[in-house]
């Protein structure tokens, strides 16, 4: 991630900077609590994204950096709002604002960080209500597609259909919204905005399949396997090992996912490993390939540039990370 | 009520609607659970507010549908995120949405209607840009207060300055911004606005006080005594008996609250009864009269019409209201 970084030089640390200034409160305990958010703030895969779009479409403006920050912002407060959704305790490696002051804190310190991303969107020069729609339609996905996710995980009736528009919605529609409103801030006209949007699309997608495929074959950071399957959410590898399998194998298994307890580990593994014998890893990897090519190619409209460069490593960093 | 509504007529049919149709989602959980949020959702006091002042400042026009609309959906969602934080097992005598699919849902149907919300803003026609800037602050008090009533529950040194500020921002606010919103919608000066807004305010805090009254004295639809003292919330009713009784009572009392768990009925039951005989709930029914008086003084600058005094009623309402 260093290169990319450096490639991006001054302007990186000006979306650090705001992001940081745009939290300000003189609610002591609210900014203690941004403060320590700040630190432990993983990688800003989105800002990055974002201000790499900007550049490989021809220039990084003031707007840039403010449609960057927003991204991270609006990113880190739907984190909020899924830890009060999943009582976690810890998110990389520290304990989460719920752990240390319960529900109403991560509820509300989410909500902040929302009107805060609200506002540096609005603090915008030009393109300002393009950039909003843009990301409220995300917001709108968001909450969509968890409400999505949660009926079908009643049923456990999950098409590959269905999954596709869960992770878009709830992954790949935060990529579009960043790369987009980056190509209108560089001026860029409605071939390279569609160009924007669709590269971002294809990479969240492919993102969020390998995320999925993690949770089958874990991860060198030793995150729990199977998590998803206890909670009944039905993604590519099981889905690619139906298809494999056969429609009679498939409604056994449906109805046992359906039936299976969030404690009962065996019977997670029992699935896991249905899904590992019958192909769904290898399903799920090629079409994790599919939508990195896609991603890849939907690049052509863009001048050769280093930044250009990185975006197409990036989408190989997602589809080929062990964490 | 009803007077207030057949003043209102049509317009207060089309807010109806357009809440409605603005929640419209393809997600058929979220459809449901829309509709049942829908039928239960009270006195929409909110968007009555709204467009009687509207009304009061000269005329209802379709930006005044929508603003009152976004009242009410704002204020729901806020409700959403408040049954999270508070683990709300029933809201006006039915099951929450957190208890019936628990808080992912709660948290990400508050969500969905926030962007309603903001999308219902943005569809405005006319000073769409103000309404967002009022909006949003609104919603940047309503978490900073929150934070605020988090931060003091904890050493129990409230003030009375600290309470003001914490029941302007949990409640006062978003009666500003619909009444701010109203008056500019209706195309009202400067000094309309002002009072708009005052008005607001005024009633703002009356209508909180009187709440925090009713957690003293109980109400008649049975809701419980003493929940905000058992979270450590110190209120008017016992500010007022610290100014009574005197600094050294004042502090033994706070050392009180500070130490007090939240199941503790009969410490809770000692807390209310040192505020009763100290003479707390005569000094808040004092203050509450004060921003009454207030609330009704702002409007002077308006014209003499049904509307005005409707809402004139409306204080006299919040304030004598024993539920």
């Amino acid at each position: 991630m260093k290169d990319r970084l450096s490639i991006l030089g001054e302007d990186w640390k000006k979306v650090e900077e705001l992001i940081a200034s745009s939290l300000a409160s003189d609610i002591k305990l609210l900014d203690d609590l941004n403060a320590s958010l700040l630190e432990n703030s993983g990688k800003k895969l989105r800002p990055m994204l974002s201000l790499l779009m900007a550049k490989a479409c021809g220039k990084v403006t003031p707007d840039s950096i403010k449609f960057a920050a927003a991204s991270e912002l609006l990113h880190n407060a739907t984190l909020l709002h899924d830890d009060v959704a999943d009582q976690s305790a810890t998110r990389r490696g520290k304990p989460t604002v719920f752990s240390l002051l319960g529900g109403t804190a991560s509820v509300l310190v989410g909500d902040f960080w929302l009107v805060r991303a609200m506002e540096t969107i609005l603090s915008a020069e030009n393109e300002r209500d393009e950039a909003i729609r843009l990301f409220s339609k995300t917001l709108n996905n968001l909450a969509e597609g968890e409400m999505l996710q949660l009926g079908k995980a009643e049923s456990a009736d999950t098409t590959e259909a269905d999954y596709l528009r869960i992770i878009y919605n709830k992954t790949a529609t935060l990529f579009e919204s960043a790369c987009i409103t980056a190509a209108v801030s560089a001026g860029a006209d409605e071939v390279l905005r569609q160009a924007a949007g669709d590269y971002a699309v294809n990479l969240g997608l492919a993102f969020q399949i390998k995320d999925d495929i993690l949770d089958y074959n874990g991860s060198d950071i030793g995150k729990p396997v199977g998590v998803d399957i206890r909670e009944h959410k039905i993604t590519m590898p099981l889905l690619g090992a139906f298809v494999n399998a056969g429609a009679e194998k498939e409604a056994e298994v449906r109805a046992r996912v359906a039936a299976l307890d969030a404690g009962d580990a065996d019977g997670a593994a029992e699935i896991i490993e249905f899904a590992r014998e019958n192909g769904g890893i290898e399903y799920a990897e090629k079409r994790l390939e599919d939508f990195r090519q896609l991603a890849v190619d939907a690049l052509s409209p863009l001048a050769e540039s280093e930044a250009k460069q990185c975006l197409i490593e990036l989408a190989a960093y997602a589809a080929g990370r062990n964490k």
